[in-house]
C-alpha cells in the first residue's frame, strides 16, 4: 500500500460550528487545505438556513463548495462515528452549552470563544454577562496559546484557544513575565488596535464602512484583560480600538524592568521563548499589520531605553488570534508540523 | 435698525425632515450656516427618540446642537407660522405622503427624494415598488437639476431635486444633447461608482466595513436610469457601482457624436451651458472624487477622438447629488447668490 | 526510487527577473511554493544592491528568505545550466533587450511586460515610446492569455503574458466575438478600475497615500488599448481609471448584440468558452474585486437587456492579471495541472 | 464710514510660505477666508517653479486661485509695506534660517516647523540633526499651544507653534500636571497613531498607498518627545504609529494618579482648564479621529480606576495640529475671537 493511500486513510475529520462567522470561515478554508485533517461538515448558528460555503463568502467559489447546515443538537447523536475534532467558532454562550456535549460525544473541541479561557467562574458574570453552567470545564480546559502549552496540557479534549488581543499581548509579556525581568511594580500598559473583522460579519452601524474611524473603547472593562491578566499573572492596563482595517491586530506594550536589566537578558527572554516556535518570527524592524495580515505568525520587535522597554506585537486577529492558532493547537495535540496546514509553502517542505 | 438686524429679520425660517441620516445632517450642517436661512427644527422620521444632532452625529459637538425631534403629523397645524421652508431627505414613499401635506400647510418644499422625480406615474410600480398616489404632483414639481431649472419653474413650490446619478450623467450630458451634437443612434454609456453613503445611513452587511470592495450592482434596472433618460430625453445604459470610499460619485460616460462634430463645437457646449454656473468646474484634467468630496461643485472633463467622446463628471454625492442642490435650489429661487452658504469663503465674496 | 525523489528530479529550475517589483513578489511567493518548479535565483534590476527578498516584502520572513541579486549579463554565460524558465517582470524595454537574449541562452521566457505583446512593431512608438528592435520576435512571441493560448503557440519559446486590462477585457469579449454574437457596428465600451499596485512599486506623489482617489486617466491613449484591439480583431473604447484600494481590476464593458441574439446565445457562448477553464469563474451575481484580490481567478457576470449587454469581468491584477497568468502558461506549456502552484488547496485534490 | 469698511481697512495682511505642503494649503484655505486677514502673497521653497494654488490642489479651483511664487529672500526688502504677519510650514532648517529675517523685517511671525519649540539648543543636534544659529530666539519665542499660551507670550513676534503629537499629548496633560494630580512616579505613557498627511507631501516609498498599513516608528528618539516632555516638565514614554487614514491623530495616554485622587478632582481639572476654551471639547463619549479630521478641533476623553487613568485626544494634525492652531494663535494675539476663521460657522455668530 502506497504511504499516500495510507496518510489519507488515518486523516482526522473534522468539523466547524459558526462556519458563517469571519473566524469560523477561515477554519473552513484551512481545514479544506490541511494535509492531516479532512473537513466532513461544516455547521452555521441553529434556526440559519443551509447555504453553500461559497455563496456566504464568493471567494470562494470553485475552491470551497460545502453546503453550511444549521446546526441541530440531533447531529450529537452517534457523531463520534463521523468526526473526530470540533472547531466552535460561536458565540460564547453557546459555546459554554455547546462544548460539554461534544466533549461528551467523544470529540475533541477546540472553542475559540471566550466560554472556557476564565479558570475564575466568578469572572463570567461580570465580563461575559452570565452565571457559567460548566465549572469543572473551565479548570481541566487548557488555555490554548499555542507557544506556552505544554504536553501535559495537550492531552485534554476541550481548549480554550486564545482570544485574539489576549494572543499578541501575552506572546509579547510573557517570555519577560517567566524570566522575571518585570519591575515589581510595573502594571504594563496596551494599547491596541483591530481590524474591523474583530467584531464579527454582521450588520451593525458601528462597524459600517462610513462609520469606522479610529477609536478606543472598553477602557478598563474589556473582557480580554481578565484573560491577559489571568495568562500573565499580573494587572494591566488594556485600551483596545477599532482601526479602519479589515484584519490584524497591533498592540504596543509599554513596561518597567526591573533594575539593572541589560538589553541582552531581554534579547535572550524572546530567543529563550521562541527560537523554536516557527509562528512566531523575531523582527528587526517595526512590526506592521499589513505585513502578518492573511499569515498565522505573530510578529514581535522591541526597543529599550534604561528600564523603559516597549513591546509591539501583531497578528492577524482571525488567524494567529483565531482560527488559525486553533489548527496550531490541533497540530501541536496530534504531533503533526506545527505550521502544518498554515503555510501555503508547508505540504512541500 | 440696523442692517445686522434687518438682514436677520428676512431670513427664511426653515425645516429639516430626515435629519438623522447622511443627507438629511448634511441639509442641517448647511443650513445652520446658511446667511439668508435659520433652521428652526429638526425631524427624524416618527417613531424615533429625540437625540441631539451632535449626539448623532458627534462631529458636530459644540457646533450644531439642537435636538432632532420625531416628526409628528400634528406639526403640520400652524406650521406656516414657524417655517417657511421645508427640506425632506426622506423615504421615498414618506415624502410621497408629506410633501403635499407640506405644501399645503403653505410651506415651500424642497424633496430630495425620488418620490416627484419621475413625470410618468407608470414608472412608480416598476422602479420604486410602490402606485403613485398623486400624479398631479409629478406634472408640477419642477425637476431639480440646479444649472437646468428655469425662471418658471422656480417659481413652483415643490421641488423634487435630482438624483445623485442623475446630477452627475445629466450635467456631463445635457450640453451635448440640447446642442443636438449626439449621433442619433447614440446610446450614452455611463458607469458611476458611488462611495458608501449613497447607500444610506443604516446597518447593512452589504455595506460593512469588511465587506466592501468594488463591485456593480442594478444592472439596466436601477429606478435612476429612467430618471436619466427623462432628463435627456433618450435611452442610456447606465451601471452604477458601489466602491470602497465614503463620498462621492464619479460617472465615466461615453457618447458618439454625430458626424463631423468638432473639438470646438463641444468645448463650445459645454462653456455655453456653465460659464456663468458658479457650481460647475470644467476642467483641463481628469476630475477625482477626493477633490470633490465636501465640496458643492459638479466636475467635468472630455476628451473627444474622433467620433467617439469620454466626459467624467464627479460630485459629491450627499452635496451637488443631494443637500447642496437643495440649498443651491432655494438660493435660485429665492434670488441670492446661487453659492449662497455653500462655500465657506462665500459670505465674504 | 522513490516516486516522490523521481518527482524532484524532473522540476523545472526558475529564475525571476524583477523580483523587487509588485508582480515580481508575486512570481516569487508562487514559484516558492509550486510543486513542479523550483525557484533557483531572484534577480532585481541592474544597479540595485542584494538584498534579502524577505527584507523587501517582510511579509515573507521565515517564508521566502532568497536573496534578491542585482541581474548582471554575465550570468546569461551557461545560464542553461543552472535554469530552464525565465519569468521576467521589468520595464518594457529591458524585456525587451533582455527576453532575446535568454531565449538565445536555451531558457524558456514568460515576459510579463508589454514588450512583445503588440504584433504591429509600428505602435511601439506611439504607445511605448521607443522603436521596437526586434519585430521577429513580435511575430513568434505568443501572446498569453492563456485561456485562449493554442498548443501550437506553446511550443514557443517567448512568452508574452498578456497585460491586465487586457487580461480582464478580453475573457470577458472573446466569448462573443469568436461567436460573432457583436453587432458589427458595436464598439465596446470598456470602463476599468484598477487597484494602485497596477502603477507598480516606487515612490510617487500620485501614488501616495493621500493623494488616491478615484479618477481616469490614458483617455484613448493607454498602451492597453491596442493590445484589447489586437486581441478582438475590433476597437473598443478602453478608459482606465486609479482606485483606491490595492489590489484588483474590475472592468465593466457594454456591448451591442447583432440583432436576435437570446440570452441562451449569450450564455452558451460564455459556457462554451471557459466551461473547461478552471481559472474562469462564471458567476450568477456581480463581481467584487474583494473577491479576487489574491487569487489567480478571473470573474465573470453578465446581464443582457434586449441588444445591449453589460459584462463585467474582476481579476487581481498582479495575480491573474500578471504573475498567476505567467504560471498558468508554463503549467499549460509543460503539462502540469493548469491551476498548479495557484490554488493553496490544489497539491490535495 | 460704514463698519464693514473699515474692518476691511485694518485686515491684517498675511504670507504664507510652504504653501505648497499639506499644511501650508491649509493655511492658505483658512486664511482666505479668515474675516480679520488677507492672505497676499503665498511662497514655496526656493527654486520651485511658479504654479496656481488650485493646479498644487485642484480640490480648490475656482476658490483659491492665488500664484504661488517661489520664495526669494530678495523679498525681505520692504516687505513690511507689504504684509504683517507671516506663518511658515517649511522644513525645521528653512525655518531656522529665514524666520529671523522675517521677525526682523518687522513680520510677525508664527512657525509650524520645530525650530523655535525646543529651549535647550543642545537638544537639536540630536534631535534635529543640526545646531541650533539662534538661541536667543529658542528664549524668546513662547511655544504656542494656543490654549496654555499667557497673555506676556502673546506679546512676543516669534511663536513656535506646537507640534502635531504635542498638541494632542499636552492638552490630555497638562491639566492633571498643573493640578499636581499624577503620582510623583508615574510616566505617561502616550501611544498615538498619525494619519498619513504628517508624513508632509512629497513622493516616498514608505508613504505609498501599497504601503501603509500600521505601525510603531521611532521609539523613544521622535522628536516630540522632548517637545512634550519640555511642556509637561517631566518625562513620558511616547511612541508613534503610521496608520492607514489621511488625517488625524489619536493619542492614547495613561498615567498613574496620586494616591487618592478623585474621578471629580479629575474631572474638575479638565473642567477648570477647558470650560472657556472653544476649541477643546470634553466628551462623554471615545473620541474618533473622523469625527475631528477637517475640524480644529482637540476632542478629550479620560476613564479611571482606582489611581489608572486613561486619556484619549484627538485632533486633525494639519489643523489644531498645525495650521489652525497656529490662526488661533493670532486670533488671540490679535484679540480676535478665539475660533475666528475656523469654524464655518463663525461669521455669522
Amino acid at each position: 500500500m502506497s504511504q499516500s493511500t495510507s496518510s489519507i486513510s488515518v486523516k482526522k475529520r473534522a468539523i466547524v460550528l459558526g462556519a458563517a462567522g469571519y473566524s469560523g470561515a477561515e477554519l473552513v478554508r484551512l481545514l479544506s487545505q490541511h494535509p492531516s485533517m479532512q473537513l466532513v461538515a461544516a455547521y452555521a448558528s441553529e434556526g440559519r438556513t443551509a447555504e453553500p460555503f461559497s455563496s456566504l463568502y464568493p471567494r470562494f467559489q470553485q475552491q470551497v463548495d460545502l453546503l453550511v447546515e444549521p446546526w441541530r443538537d440531533s447531529e450529537l447523536t452517534d457523531l463520534a462515528q463521523r468526526a473526530d475534532v470540533a472547531f466552535l467558532a460561536l458565540p460564547h454562550e453557546a459555546s459554554e452549552q455547546l462544548a460539554p456535549k461534544l466533549v461528551q460525544a467523544g470529540l475533541t473541541v477546540f472553542d475559540l470563544s471566550g466560554a472556557f479561557r476564565l479558570k475564575n467562574p466568578a469572572l463570567y458574570p461580570e465580563f461575559y454577562g452570565y452565571q457559567h453552567q460548566h465549572p469543572a470545564y473551565l479548570v481541566s480546559a487548557p488555555y490554548g496559546l499555542a507557544e506556552w502549552i505544554t504536553q501535559d496540557e495537550l492531552e485534554q479534549s476541550l481548549f480554550a484557544v486564545a482570544g485574539c488581543y489576549p494572543t499578541a499581548s501575552s506572546l509579547a509579556l510573557l517570555p519577560l513575565v517567566k524570566q522575571q525581568l518585570l519591575a515589581e511594580y510595573s502594571v504594563p500598559v496596551i494599547s491596541a488596535v483591530s481590524g474591523v473583522s474583530g467584531a464579527g460579519r454582521k450588520a451593525s452601524l458601528s462597524t459600517s464602512f462610513c462609520e469606522v474611524g479610529l477609536a478606543a473603547y472598553g477602557f478598563f472593562s474589556h473582557r480580554h484583560r481578565p484573560e491577559i491578566e489571568q495568562c500573565l499573572g499580573r494587572s494591566v492596563v488594556f485600551t483596545p480600538h477599532l482601526g479602519n482595517f479589515k484584519r490584524g491586530i497591533l498592540a504596543t506594550i509599554v513596561v518597567t524592568l526591573a533594575e539593572n536589566v541589560s538589553k541582552a537578558q531581554v534579547d535572550a527572554a524572546f530567543q529563550h521563548s521562541y527560537q523554536h516556535k516557527p509562528l512566531v518570527r523575531l523582527l528587526n524592524r517595526s512590526p506592521n499589520v499589513a505585513d502578518v495580515a492573511g499569515t498565522p505568525f505573530c510578529d514581535l520587535f522591541w526597543q529599550q531605553q534604561g528600564q523603559q522597554l516597549v513591546i509591539v506585537a501583531a497578528i492577524d486577529n482571525l488567524l494567529k488570534g483565531a482560527a488559525a492558532q486553533a489548527i496550531q493547537l490541533a497540530n501541536l495535540k496530534y504531533q503533526w508540523s506545527e505550521t502544518s496546514g498554515l503555510l501555503a509553502g508547508d505540504p512541500y517542505e
